[in-house]
């Protein structure tokens, strides 16, 4: 109650996550604490346990987490699923291992942007589960909740505290620990989790928490980087070549994502660049050849309200492409470490830990099959100037010229050290960065072409072989 | 490319829906009309073809429709699923009836709210229709398009004529005319629509729209009305004998919760009432027996900036039950004709019509086995102002009184009348409302839960009746 209210005060996001066996009441030990709750502050998510979904399993989490001073409860979630597919579906030890990897980077997230995660595990032992389960069955009402799943668990109890035992040792970490409720008496096991809401939360709100200072500036390159000079050289295309392979590529890029759609492959594919580099006509030679069901464009301006209070990445997570669709960023997460960074609009320690944070955002979606392909489109300052005044000059396309565009341009410097820094923190394995002179538009689109269609024909031969 | 910038300053939300046969190439035609417009200000949406779900078969589709300035274009949609019932499920040609019916009512209130509502029917022969699908399924990429449904569309075309003629009829309408697209030349078909886009939303921005002043003010009562006075009298209750029914009518709830779940019945249930009536702790008293992952209380304040930018029912249409959950709301959808009314946040005319609005929502769950309680609370002047008191001088409780309250109590006889229409116009037989008088906390509480038991037990009644 008076927590909360102060929780809100402070804009400090609550997460809280009530796991544990079948049997040991988490429905009724959720509603005790709900109800200490005022409704307009907090959301419930109960998530049924699954295991056979394939799109990166975190993302269905990351988009309910909890905004700027609300709470978020969940029952059942990420863990759930990892154990579910370790246990029932027999996955390797080492899937679990990175799963958990994940996981502990996605909270750490959390945390860093000061949120409070809380984790409980809510503990009963084999024989009173299994009474529990046999009282269940005797009840006309409840009977119907008792899974075959549940008396699984039963049977091979100790499979699963061996897993559960791996889980809260690798996942118990400072910024998001476990707590062990022994939960065979409901009251105590009620009690144990509002006081331990209440202590740490009151800790929490109580400390004015300052991170040290790392050490991420080290090693940063000054000024413009080798990179965008030491481009390919330039050059013209003719007509008639230009759109031989142009209908060429859309061709066969058609071809793939019908691929890509009984595959079920995600394929993200993300515009940054200078302003006028063209992005959007890169973007439309691409939407062109596909399937309106199939793609969607999500271009990225100013955050909103809604989005505001929440983790700057938020709004990314919930558009992340799944099950063989196109996500098309024009403009993307990427921001965080360009026109935040530049314009001052986050602190330095924050747009520094983002290079490792959208890294780790970017493996996990890699692991989960996405194909990522990112380009950088680059112009340099005389052609800019030749195409703002160029659009500046024709009523029709006026309105794409904006005071903003002028006041980027005076940063031109300070703008081209973000993304050569960018371009170096970020370019992983997983997801490398395709650097794309578009002086000549023609090329650019051709590259660009050219790059996600091999991108996506490589994914489609590591599937091929992965299913041998 | 100009409407669209246009329709954004005059704030017009355009929704455009693109039906019609199988092999119409329905897809190729809609990415013709998005690549004419910017991604920053369209949503596109493809509905598979369903006809299995059971919630109130509009919701997903009023969810998504567009926000103020917005395009929302769909492919596929309410009109598909109701044919796909009628034809592929057996469904009478009354069900039909009534679902054109609400849908006619839907687009009515999107057209009233200033949007534009544009249908097209993609349009070729039983023949082209035949060899449409043989040369698909000659191509290797494309043969996985062609569904079993495709071929006994064509196998039974004359039946599907019937509908869909009866489809175009029952629902062009004024403020949702259709348009007939001849689709067996693509490029006269994708000219067919992007022209008519252009012209409807050219007149559309063009005229500024005076709608008639119709008489809804005729037979309105005046003052406070008798439904408020003439309520039961008030009593007290012992504690022994609250406790026990308390817990009696707990216990029956959570058994019929369990009931209400195996059976899928979404429940809603509305609380609206004077100012410290008590909806807060008849609530609690309510959820208190229900398990959390099969409720959500929905507390309705005033709109946030999304919510403001889409019609004013669109934040309830997100939240309605689907599939055994209940749904609770602490104020709402009334709040147009309470506090919207009364503090002038809308014109006289927006309020007047959500009576009718309101009621063709109403009915449209309800036709769909949603069960609705609604509570309004009264409590008399003297009652209200001893409780705001008594809040005002514990500090615990000190923040739920705020300087609104105070004004809205200057406004009581305002509020009043507002209410005793609101009582009058929108009782019906499938969402009557419960008037209880709250000056005694013990009996209301009692008498709300009575309700809600009684309310879902008669529900279910009709459901075994239904299935037998």
């Amino acid at each position: 109650g008076a927590l909360q209210r102060r929780a809100r005060e402070e804009g400090v996001p609550v997460l809280i996550l009530i796991e544990g066996w079948e049997g040991a009441n988490k429905g009724r030990l959720v509603n005790e604490l709900l109800l200490t709750l005022d409704p307009r502050g907090y959301r419930f998510h109960a998530f049924e346990r699954r295991g056979d979904e394939e799109y990166p399993f975190l993302l269905p989490y990351l988009e309910v987490t909890p905004p700027r001073g609300e709470f978020a409860v969940f029952s059942g979630g990420w863990y759930a699923e990892v154990l579910l597919r370790r246990l029932l579906r027999g996955e390797e030890r080492s899937d679990c291992t990175a799963a958990f990897r994940d996981i502990c980077a996605f909270e750490r997230q959390l945390a860093d942007a000061g949120g409070v995660v809380l984790k409980f595990f809510c503990h009963i032992d084999r024989k009173e589960q299994k009474a529990r389960l046999k009282e269940r069955e005797g009840d006309l009402d409840l009977a119907w909740f008792v899974t075959p799943e549940a008396w699984e668990e039963n049977k091979r109890y100790d499979d699963f505290l061996l897993c559960a035992e791996e889980m809260l040792s690798s996942t118990g970490t400072e910024y998001a620990p476990w707590t062990l409720v022994p939960a065979t008496d409901f009251q105590y096991a009620a009690w144990k989790i509002l006081s331990t809401v209440e202590r740490v939360l009151d800790d929490c709100l109580a400390r004015k928490r300052h991170p040290a200072q790392d050490s991420l500036l080290e090693g940063v390159s000054d000024g413009e980087s080798a990179l965008l000079s030491s481009m390919e050289p330039e050059g013209a295309m003719e007509d008639q070549e230009y759109d031989d392979r142009l209908s060429e590529l859309q061709r066969e890029l058609r071809s793939l994502e019908l691929r890509v759609f009984r595959e079920k492959l995600p394929v993200a594919l993300v515009f940054e660049g200078v302003d006028a580099a063209g992005k959007g006509g890169a973007i439309r030679r691409v939407t062109e050849s596909l399937y309106p069901m199939n793609y969607t464009v999500y271009p990225v301006g100013a955050p909103d309200d809604q989005e505001r209070r929440h983790h700057y990445l938020w709004r990314f997570w919930k558009n992340f492409p799944r099950d063989g669709h196109v996500a098309i960023f024009d403009r993307s997460w990427y921001g965080r470490v360009l026109v935040e960074r530049v314009e001052g609009l986050c602190t330095p320690e924050e747009w520094q830990s983002a290079y490792r944070e959208i890294n780790e955002m970017e493996r996990h979606l890699s692991d989960y099959r996405t194909v990522l392909v990112k380009f950088w489109l680059q112009i340099d300052k005389d052609e800019q100037l030749a195409r703002f005044e160029s659009r500046g000059g024709d009523p029709e396309r006026s309105w794409k010229l904006t005071p903003d565009d002028w006041r980027n341009r005076d940063k031109w410097d300070l703008y081209q050290t973000a993304a050569a820094e960018m371009l170096l923190r970020t370019s992983t394995s997983y997801a490398p960065w395709t650097v794309v002179a578009t002086n000549s538009k023609r090329l650019a689109r051709i590259r660009i072409l050219t790059a996600v269609t091999e991108s996506i024909r490589r994914a489609l031969g590591q599937e091929g072989r992965r299913k041998r």
